[in-house]
């Protein structure tokens, strides 16, 4: 008798498998050969959750951990609006501010309700990897306009991005400061921005995850210092989240940020499927505005230092280029390998020097069309300098052991 | 000048806000005036998260709150697969379970990894109201297959659940115990259902986030107690959650289960796309096979008094009926008025009897199709008797008065 078996969906067989989280179980494996694994593959902060974070997770009643509202506490909207008036956005209301699990579920309820199944989003690239992956569960597809290493991954011009627009295009999404490249748009670049949403009648979705990371003394403009005749308050959607600003990637909350009532109320029914956020992350939250000024400057600060250590570490390796970002905490490297895929692997599969290897993350995941080239990667540097030292020797090392073993 | 102003998706003006979650404001309000509002409305138990679990968050090193895997740490996919070998289910594998941000991110991941937009996953109805919600936001139907009243909501007959499918059918999805009937299916009736699901090829999607709440002495049959060539592993999914087992909501981690490796490894790349669970609700679970059985125990004594409490409540107010729930610790209830979404509201808006309310689920969110009745509301039994003796003297109250200001 011939036995069926249930099929899964066709979305379901489009979904790519995380090019970054698919290499965990090679670098697993290379821990228990007791390979030291440089982890620059993933934008996981080192450093230590705020003490007053903390303390606050530490005060909360955990006898009860009930749901929230799905829009999160009054509380923690209210600590997150009070946050962006500390950065000089005078109208932020608690109102305004949708807790989410994660700047993940921002993002898939941003295409949920925005697009319909076949709709579009054109994005710079290259792009952060779950984009096309969320927007695939919602069967919206990501359209990506290039960018070039050689003027540090900027903005698009609006002839290109305009080029990209369909009549099925709903929004333009964009990260700034960018994973994956670092760069950071200034005013006049958000500005064409807008002026395009505009023109064509499209939401602005603003990645601004990395807002806290950039470097010099030019705060990283936010969509926000834009006045409302420009960046159109029914447009405008920021997505954000306290795991990069506040080293708490694992308390799985972010927001959705709209002043569009009709567009929030329907991010809210949305939400309400899902029941709530959760609750500890949310009493944690609450705390941020406790958070002295000093916390930001010191990131601020660590983080300038480590790219310098890695763009250092990137000018020693001949035939290696990076840009010269000016935030967030990664590098867009093209490195003198055929193919970072298979040099990725290689570097958890295959090499060590000295009992050490890096794990990276291969360029061809940043992408939602096809790369002009299969040399980039992206490195986080998310450890202390010394260890970034050691870690962009041994990539070095690992190029010319690659090479030589292809020869 | 013409503003225009971009839409939201058909998707999104199609969803529907929570039948319950759209009274709070109503609630809140009803609080600021002053009124004791007895909560019957949500599924928010009142106990006390175990102290085993509490330590265990308080045991965690908070400084580093870090992305897991994304189907969870193996600790906490080990200690939910030793939960369910606690329970008899000696196949129980770690590498089965994937854990989610809540059951509902189980629900959803389900529908979309075997469903594409259109298909259809038959439910038996009333159900519970975000099947339809987090379906439709993957574009799927839930056709609800009605039960009656009148035999205590069991599962329907083989025919007129076959008859419910049609080629875009993907599964069949239920909840025993029920939410919200507190139904709890036999061993046969899950045969059924087996049955019907080899004949058609479908998944199989068990909702046993109520698993341990039953009364009496014979333990809630689950999916899991079928043998393999009945319940084929391929079709079978286990959504369950650490919600109300152990009284933990907000904590937002429940997990998806399946022994189909081809849909595992679907779920898993659409997981990754939300990077990973929130890490401190996992450690809490990892603590939960330190729980002994008199947990369970106590818990079931507890509600099985409380329904005892509710029943006799319902069947003091003269023309109301309830079933005989055998689980869960919801009682879906037909009162004698006219219509319950104007009642639910009235309790909250207009009504009061010596400073005192009720606030209960309106039955009409608790179907898929038209429901044949208006006279349904689902009371959730998470007050202690005494409290719930007294909100049941109120309810019937408030019947009397409603019908009153109705002539």
């Amino acid at each position: 008798m011939a036995r069926t078996m249930p099929a899964i969906s066709a979305r379901a067989t489009l979904l790519p498998a995380s090019p970054i989280r698919r290499l965990a179980p090679y670098a697993a494996a290379a821990r228990e050969r007791g390979v030291k694994v440089y982890q620059l593959n993933i934008g996981q902060p080192d450093l230590p959750l705020p003490g007053a974070l903390k303390e606050a997770i530490l005060g909360t009643d955990l006898n009860y951990l009930a749901y929230t509202p799905s829009d999160g506490e009054p509380a923690t909207r209210e600590a997150i609006a009070a946050f962006y008036r500390s950065r000089g956005f005078e109208k932020s209301k608690a109102s305004d501010v949708i807790c989410t699990n994660g700047g993940s579920e921002a993002l898939l309820l941003a295409f949920l309700t925005m697009c319909d199944p076949g709709d579009e989003i054109i994005c710079p690239e290259p792009l952060y990897a779950n984009y096309v992956t969320l927007a695939l569960l919602a069967g919206v597809v990501i359209k990506g306009v290039p960018t070039s290493a050689a003027d540090g991954y900027r903005l698009p011009s609006t002839e290109a991005l305009r080029a990209a627009v369909s009549p099925r295009t709903r929004g333009i999404l964009w990260s700034s400061p960018s994973n994956p490249t670092g760069c950071v748009y200034t005013l006049d670049e958000l500005r064409r921005l807008c002026a395009l949403a505009d023109e064509r009648d499209l939401y602005l979705i603003a990645d601004e995850v990395y807002g806290d990371f950039f470097f010099g003394a030019q705060r990283a403009p936010s969509i926000r210092d834009l006045p409302d005749d420009v960046a159109r308050p029914d447009r405008v959607v920021i997505v954000d989240s306290v795991s990069k600003r506040w080293a708490a990637c694992g308390a799985r909350l972010g927001w959705f940020y709209s002043r569009n009532e009709v567009l929030k109320g329907a991010v809210m029914r949305a939400a309400m499927s899902r029941l709530s956020p959760p609750m500890i992350s949310e009493r944690m939250v609450q705390a941020v505005t406790r958070l002295p000024e000093s916390y930001y400057s010191a990131i601020q600060t660590e983080y300038q230092k480590r790219r310098d250590v890695c763009l250092a570490g990137v000018n020693a390796i001949k035939g290696a280029r990076a840009g010269n970002p000016q935030g967030a905490f990664y590098l867009f490297v093209e490195l003198p390998v055929d193919d970072t895929d298979k040099f990725s692997e290689f570097l958890l599969k295959e090499f060590q020097h000295e009992g050490e290897t890096v794990s990276v993350a291969p360029g061809s995941g940043f992408y939602a069309s096809q790369p002009a080239s299969k040399k980039e990667i992206r490195l986080a540097y998310v450890l202390e300098s010394e260890q970034l030292r050691r870690a962009m020797q041994v990539l070095g090392f690992a190029v010319d052991a690659y090479n030589k073993r292809g020869a």
